[in-house]
């Protein structure tokens, strides 16, 4: 016996993807790390996703240069979207920052930002776990603006990264 | 602006441990397929994950040789372990018909099934996506038996797997 | 100051593919192993190889299925073909009982045998270490037949296999 | 029938570890690249290598910031080490200069000398291949000091690392 309803089904998800440490690659001329074309499609592909989801890359950056004009970029297409339900992939340095800016101008929506410690583009990375959990999060919690790392969710102003540790951590 | 309350802490999660190709490997001595330990803790460890996850094996079997016997272990497991939400690694040849086996007998806890297609030992596998995925739901989604895969969650009672394409779907 | 004369090139290397663990892959519909196209040319591009290699498939099985008449199908291949250099991947199970066969009809030739504990397939195979490994000896040795596992090269008639251990051995 | 007489056995192998791309790993916290370990005896194993290799790390560094006096180091190891067989994993982008200094100094050893362009801990790297490759050389060829990269080996004065293909070409 089943107490509570079934969800409605989630309808269509909107991916947008900023960069961050999900997309880094390896330049193996240069010898250092750099951003080429996201690799979101092909993990998805390895999950076997079956949802509905369009991707958008809206730029290729570290975290730590995203400038409050990109902050508005993103804020603007989170808006204007029709999808309901918005993922996006962003570095974990300013995560926090670019959630804020959303919950301040985004409403009705549910969009949960996730990232990676570990490129990957390495074989060890944390990235597909993320992308799995947020996709998640973001067909079965109601509207707001979180961040999905370490396996949990978090509302967007009860967060902060731990730099010395790279985790995500509740604040009071 | 947030106009849905937080939802609460989702407090201890129980993870069981049944086998099915999430966890099997290649027996380089014999060419073959087999069980060996179950690669959860590494798997989780890779994700980052820092929920409270207490993980125990029951069995380490793929889905297709689950027994009535086995499935009452898994179920008798789920009714008496503390945990309000439990997360089941399971063969996907079979995870109906435990899920069937569970909805029958567990009340007011949430547990979500998932599986993989490929093993984790190969490195191209779904299963830290559908890890992410199912550890995601169990906090989030009412009481109930579900299935995660695919990105997706269905009710135990409207999916089957596609045994042609491999991937689950709804049923009316 | 260098004593010894450098080599000369060593020319083109033909690469005939049989099958074995390193081409083996998983089935995700029957969850078994299978084998569908060989795994060589990703494997060449991932080393970077800049060898003038020309690949041919020549059958795509357990070396345990090999019959008489598919080793003949490899030496008459040996024989005809315009290279002097060759390079065969081969089950280990096996591999001793064709580099027999070749050394009694193939002269003039180096002829190296390799294979993988592990499938390509899985993240951590041994694959790719074997065939760095058999197309430098491949390069380096003096006619004769050789099989080159476990980071060294045998005569064909001075080894075997130690099915206890997976490892190839010297004989006396 | 083998014209040739079969090689003796090549004996003990010294691996000297000087960093470079090989070694690199991403440094999770602060979102770069740098050294920790090497990790030449977990790719030995994963190559299920069964020489006689002892493995002495040197320094750990980026080879465009060899100096001198590590090159100096290098050379002294080599001609110290009672091995008659040396590999030295090195960074590419210096890796002919430290080649020239050896050949100036060390008399009567095989050196090889390799590396990477992807690092080992990223999954597509050319690290095993290349290390079974120069592994491979150190034992077949004679008494020199030589460049194994590509899948080739070179004589120390006839290779250049042509910078903007990534490539190791000879040079007349």
């Amino acid at each position: 016996m089943q107490l509570t309803p079934p969800l409605p089904p989630p309808g269509p998800i909107r991916l947008f993807v900023t960069g961050g440490t999900f997309d880094k690659e390896y330049d193996e001329l240069r010898g250092t790390l750099y951003f080429k074309d996201t690799h979101l499609p092909e993990m998805l592909r390895l999950g076997r996703c079956r949802l509905e989801v369009s991707i958008r890359t809206l730029m290729m950056v570290d975290s730590l240069e995203i400038t409050d004009a990109d902050r508005s970029v993103i804020v603007q297409n989170c808006r204007h979207c029709h999808e309901r339900r918005i993922v996006i992939t962003h570095g974990t340095d300013t995560m926090v920052e670019t959630a804020r800016a959303l919950a301040a101008d985004v409403r009705d929506k549910t969009i949960v930002l996730t990232g990676a410690m570990i490129p990957w583009a390495f074989g060890s990375s944390d990235g597909l776990f993320n992308l799995g959990s947020a996709l998640s999060f973001v067909q079965s919690l109601p509207a707001g603006v979180y961040i999905a790392m370490n396996g949990r969710y978090f509302n967007w102003q009860k967060v902060r990264k731990n730099r010395e540790t790279g985790v995500f951590e509740e604040i009071p």
